[in-house]
């Protein structure tokens, strides 16, 4: 599979942006991780005064076979529920997208069930009715794979099309933490037992049975941690796959990434694993409380900016980041400088 | 003096907001701290459905004597500067206000010079042309401190007048973390040295100027810890009497304060020092990089919402926190329940 190519971060925009902050009326560094941002998406759009005007989320649903093993506090039947409830506005990321003036594109990448046709505001681009249970084999097949991440290099080339400053990526597919443990499992080496959480809730049987499903499936498989593709088709899921060709497809065109948490992270992982240039592209909006997230982050060395016991997904810790991310770029454009002010410098 | 009868928290309303909150279409508490933010507001506002509409900054201007000591990297005529910077729209929190919405008032309570007249958006209601030296005595009388704390209630009483549903406090003051240093060590004990840092930039001798400075203010004056009153007099400031004021009159009507970093904390402890029911009324916007801020959060039991790395003040990180708690608002009231999208809850 060809992926495309990611453009070197743009380094005399971000000196450029980083003088400017500099000359700021404001003590330099004051504002500590806002500068940092604006100067590192100066680099990133490749241009000394960023704006982050058309923003929009990008939410991958889609199944999971492993979810028959019990690994989740919710039935299946929620990721189409959840997905109506997207396409009505009721869900949370719908809230915070409209808050923070982004748009909200919802794909069925593989949700189990068919949905009625035409339903106003959803992709269909379903690659499969979700994946195969893992802990009995692999839970795609490479071609699945390559579809899946396919589809999300276009509709990440589709929703940008119209113009796009700032990407949030979402996820809804119930039983996929069970995946995305895998995945920073394989990943890190690091044991499943250190890196499997609650997820949605499960108790602490549902949890035990949780790591033993997942150490089952990492067992059976064999994913080959120096073959991203072979450990995303292997205990991955759809909408995983979905999001890091998003990812691709946006580092490509210089547009920042604004990861949710840990199944977007998950995605993340994959992305960079695959084309690891990406990787300077992403801003991690929030500490998850999923316990994996950590290890993941320090994998990608991100720091995320918010950290409020957000456990959701769907894009929610995306949105929330947004308002800051636009916060470092009004700064950096509206702020007045020292001469234009007037005012005195250091003594 | 007489201070305001502060309201009980509307319990029953908060148990509405908990209600709704679980009843919304995500897992119980997975959306983290904003849950519990509206809950709060639900409390505070006495309704279970609050709304943040209208949001206003209030930034409180003055100058300190203790600052011909050299404790700050910036001389004392930028608190000036800086002020017409804020009446030109140019500074840090301008911008940010704007952004969140949210109107500035800016206030001269005891900056060193005198403004032209009729500056257009700024209130003059200066009680002294600075603080004295309290290196060399008591910063204030108890006459001003009370007066500069009537402006701030007064103040208040002004801006809420139009209605007001989330405030910010917000500093401009030369010098300030020297009196906010000393303040924290009295009420809380805390040797100095343990709660010093380096403002706006000082550099390690500055830094250790700084310390003898306020170790030698405190023995001199020896204020009581016991007496709030006596502490912010001796070693406090106009600007964070006044923000004190500020903050025990929003809490009187109901209104939810968003405490910025360093200085307003101070003043945050000065209220609840005054009339320790404010404290049910307040947010921590962030965790400033000042090193004494733990300190303060500590004492007030207060739980930052942010932390950027930021010291700026102004009310910087108190107008970026208002994105956060308008969110849990929204939340709160837009997003649909089980029952209406036809979710299926919890196995």
């Amino acid at each position: 599979m060809n992926y495309p190519v990611i453009p070197p971060i743009d380094t005399l925009s971000a000196q450029q942006a980083e003088a400017r902050q500099n000359n700021l009326t404001k003590p330099a560094g004051s504002l500590g991780r806002l500068e940092d941002i604006s100067i590192q998406l100066a680099g990133m759009m490749s241009t000394p005064l960023p704006v982050v005007n058309r923003k929009a989320v990008i939410v991958m649903a889609a199944d999971h076979g492993v979810a028959m093993e019990g690994v989740s506090a919710y039935p299946s039947e929620v990721t189409l529920q959840m997905v109506l409830n997207f396409l009505h506005g009721g869900a949370a990321i719908n809230v915070l997208a409209r808050q923070a003036g982004a748009s909200v594109t919802i794909v069925d990448i593989g949700v189990a069930s068919d949905f009625e046709p035409s339903l106003p505001g959803l992709l269909y681009r379903k690659v499969a009715k979700g994946t195969r249970n893992m802990a009995q084999g692999p839970a795609m097949t490479c071609v699945e794979a390559e579809k899946a991440l396919s589809v999300g290099m276009d509709v990440l080339a589709q929703v940008a099309e119209q113009g796009l400053d700032l990407l949030a990526t979402g996820d809804m597919g119930i039983g996929n933490t069970t995946p995305s443990t895998a995945i920073v499992a394989v990943l890190t080496g690091l044991p499943v037992r250190q890196v499997a959480g609650r997820g949605t809730g499960v108790d602490d049987a549902g949890l035990e049975r949780k790591i033993k499903i997942i150490e089952q499936a990492i067992t059976l498989n064999q994913p080959d941690p120096n073959d991203t593709l072979d450990v995303l088709s292997k205990v991955g899921g759809l909408e995983i796959a979905g999001l890091a060709g998003v990812m691709i497809a946006a580092a490509s065109r210089r547009i920042p990434v604004v990861v949710d948490g840990f199944i977007s992270t998950a995605a993340a992982m994959i992305a960079v694993g695959l084309v690891p240039d990406v990787r300077n592209y992403l801003f991690s909006a929030h500490q998850s409380v999923e316990i994996g997230h950590q290890a993941m982050l320090k994998h990608l060395g991100l720091l995320p900016l918010l950290d409020l016991n957000l456990r959701l997904g769907e894009g929610t810790g995306s949105a929330l980041a947004f308002h800051l991310i636009e916060a470092s770029t009004r700064i950096l454009r509206e702020m007045a400088t020292f001469d234009e002010a007037g005012v005195s410098g250091k003594e």
